[in-house]
C-alpha cells in the first residue's frame, strides 16, 4: 500500500507575488460568507508587511505568538476568539483562515481552520485521520523557510499528553503563496536553524530505509538547494531556500525522518526547545549515524558562524531524562526508517541517554 | 503577475500501486452516481493490464486509438459514446473518467471529462480559460512517460483550424496513479522519443528567458533524471523516467518551451507527425540554438541506436511549407521565451524555412 498523497490545491511562486493575495482571497469571499481571518506571526507587528495585508471590512487580524511551540490549548483559545468575532459579525463561519509566518504560525492556522468545523478540543484530534469534517478554506504565506509546513498534511501540536500532529488530508492548505522576498528579513541564526531543519530532514530521509523514487527526487533536489544556499551563498539564496523547503516537504510523501528528529522531539517536550534549533543541537552528535551529513553540517555552521547551545541537559533530573527517552522512543517509524526492522536490537535506552547527556 | 498554479489533487506513486486504483475509485462511486468510464490506449487490448482494470457493473470501457494525435472531432465522438451509454444506464453523468495510456490518451480523457459538463464541441474551447463548468472527476494512469501530461492544465488537441490545447484549471486531474511497472513494457524507439520529449522540454525551459526558481528546480531535477536514465541505464530507470516526466510537467508552471516545440507543432499539423518523434526530428537541427543540449541528445541517440526519420519535407508543396511556417510562428510565447523580446528581429520566415528544408 502506497499513500495516496493529498497535494496543495493552488500555488503561486514569485518575487513580489504577495501582492496578489488580495485578488486570490477575493475569489473565496462570497456575498454570504466574506470574512477572512488572518493569523500573523507577531514578529511582523512593527514591520512593513503589516500594512500590506489585504484586510477588508469585518476581517479579523490576530497576531499570534510562537515563542513557544504551538499548543493545543492555544489553538482552542484562538478558535474561541474567531467564534466570538464571527458571532458579532455574520453569525456564520469565516470564508477562510490565512496563516502568515513560519512553520508554527502555519500550523496554528491549519489547526484553527480545522477546529472551526470540528467539535471539541484540538487535543482530541492529535493522531492520524481523526478529523471528520473538511476545514474552512485555508491559505499560507511562509515568511520563514524550513521543512515545508506549507505542503504537509500535518499540524504539529503539543498537547497535555503528547507532541503529535493532527494528520489529515483536510489539514492540507487550499492555497500557498510563496514569495521569496518575504523570507529576506529573517534574522540569523533563526534563518540558519530553520534551513538546517530542512537539510537534516533531507539527510534523514535520503539515508532512510523507507525511501522511494518520488521522495528521492524531491529529497535530492531539496538537499542540493540547501547545499547551494549554505555553502555558496548565491544571489538568489532566498528563492532557493524557499524551494528547498517546498521540495523537502514534498519528499516526506514516501519517506520519513530519523534519529535526529526522534531525539529532538524529546528535547522539545522536556526543555521546550524549538524544533529548528533542537534538530541542530542533536545533529551535531550523530556522526556515528550520519557521518557525511554531520561533516557538511559543521562546514555550514562554521561558514555562518553559528555557536550551538551546549550543556542543555546537565541539570535534568533522572525523571526528566527518562521522560525524554520515552518521548524519543515512542516515535517508532523514525527509528525503523533510520535503522531498519531490527532497530530495537541496535538502539537501547542507555545509548539514547548517552547521546542526550552530551547535549 | 505570477500564475496561480492549480495542482493535481491526489497522487499515488509506487511499484505496483495500480492495484490500488479500484479502492481509489470506490471512494468516488456514490449510490446515485457510480459509473466509471475507462479510456484505455488500445495498445493494451491484448496485454495483461486489460484484466487488471477495476471494472464494475455498468462501467464503460472504451479502447482509444491514438495512432493519430487527438482531434477535437474524436473527442466529440467519444463524448457521444459516453452519453449514449449513460442514457441506457442511469441517465445521469458518470462518476468519473479514467485515462490510461500515454499523453494522448490522458489528453483525450481530460477532454472527455470536460466536455461531459460543457456544451458544444471540444473545438469551441481550444484556448485559454474558456471552460465554464467543472469537469466530472477524472484520473490518469500513465503507461508512457513524456512531458508530464499527468500534471498539466492543458489537453492538446488538433481542431479543424488549429493545434491548440484546452487550457483551464478544470483540465487538471483529480487523481494520478504513478506506477513505474506500467511503463516497463513501452517499446523502443517510442520510449526513447517520449523520454526525449521530456529532455528537450527541459533544455528549452532551462535556457529560456521566462524561468524562475520554482521551474528551475523542477527542470533541473527532471533533466538530471533524464540524463541518468538515457546515459547510464540505471536499474530503476522506469521509476526515474516516471519522475522525470512528473517534474518536467511541474516545471512548466513558470517556464515555457522553445524553438523545437514551435517547429515541431508545424510538422505535426502539416505532416501529422507525432509530438514525441517530431521533437527529436527537429532538435537534431538546432545546435545553433541549444549547442550543449543537442550534443548530449546525440549521445543519447547513439547509445540507444536511434535512427531518426529524414527527408520528411522534401516533397512538400510551397503552400504546405508556408502553412508549416505559419503554424510555428503563431506560437509567439515559445519564440519569445527562447530568444527574448526581440525575437522577431532574430528569427525570420526564411530561417524557419531553411530549418524545415533540412528535416
Amino acid at each position: 500500500m502506497f499513500r495516496n498523497f493529498k497535494m496543495v490545491s493552488k500555488m503561486v511562486f514569485g518575487r513580489g507575488c504577495f501582492a496578489q493575495l488580495g485578488d486570490i482571497l477575493k475569489e473565496q469571499r462570497r456575498a454570504d460568507r466574506s470574512v477572512m481571518v488572518f493569523l500573523v506571526d507577531d514578529v511582523h507587528k512593527n514591520k512593513p508587511l503589516k500594512d500590506r495585508l489585504p484586510l477588508e471590512k469585518d476581517d479579523l487580524l490576530i497576531w499570534v505568538n510562537v515563542d513557544d511551540e504551538p499548543k493545543t490549548k492555544y489553538v482552542d483559545q484562538l478558535v474561541g476568539q474567531v467564534r466570538t468575532h464571527m458571532e458579532e459579525k455574520t453569525g456564520d463561519l469565516p470564508a477562510g483562515v490565512i496563516g502568515i509566518g513560519g512553520g508554527s504560525s502555519m500550523d496554528l492556522s491549519k489547526a484553527v481552520a480545522l477546529m472551526l468545523t470540528n467539535p471539541g478540543s484540538a487535543a482530541d484530534y492529535q493522531g492520524w485521520d481523526l478529523i471528520q469534517n473538511p476545514a474552512v478554506y485555508h491559505a499560507a504565506v511562509p515568511t520563514l523557510s524550513g521543512t515545508g509546513a506549507e505542503v504537509s498534511r500535518t499540524t504539529v501540536l503539543t498537547g497535555p499528553e503528547k507532541k503529535l500532529g493532527i494528520n489529515s488530508d483536510h489539514t492540507v492548505f487550499d492555497q500557498i503563496v510563496l514569495d521569496p522576498e518575504l523570507i529576506a528579513g529573517a534574522p540569523n541564526p533563526q534563518r540558519f536553524y530553520t534551513g538546517m531543519d530542512c537539510y537534516i530532514h533531507c539527510v534523514e530521509s535520503l539515508e532512510g530505509t523507507y525511501l522511494n523514487s518520488f521522495s528521492q527526487a524531491y529529497g535530492e533536489k531539496s538537499m542540493a538547494l540547501c547545499q547551494d544556499v549554505f555553502l555558496a551563498d548565491p544571489e538568489d539564496a532566498d528563492d532557493k531556500l524557499m524551494m528547498a523547503s517546498y521540495c523537502g516537504g514534498m519528499s516526506i510523501a514516501y519517506s520519513q525522518v530519523g534519529i535526529c528528529h526522534a531525539l529532538s522531539y524529546g528535547l522539545a517536550f522536556v526543555l521546550g526547545l524549538h524544533h529548528g534549533i533542537g534538530n541542530s543541537v542533536v545533529f551535531d552528535y550523530l556522526e556515528d549515524y550520519y557521518p557525511q551529513g554531520v561533516r557538511e553540517f559543521r562546514q555550514m555552521m562554521e561558514r555562518h558562524r553559528i555557536d550551538l547551545p551546549r550543556n542543555l541537559t546537565a541539570n535534568l533530573s533522572d525523571a526528566q531524562m527518562e521522560k525524554m527517552v520515552d518521548v524519543a522512543l515512542v516515535l517508532e517509524p523514525l527509528w525503523e526508517n533510520a535503522l531498519g526492522n531490527d532497530w530495537k536490537t541496535i538502539i537501547t535506552r542507555e545509548k539514547i541517554r548517552e547521546l542526550y547527556r552530551k547535549m
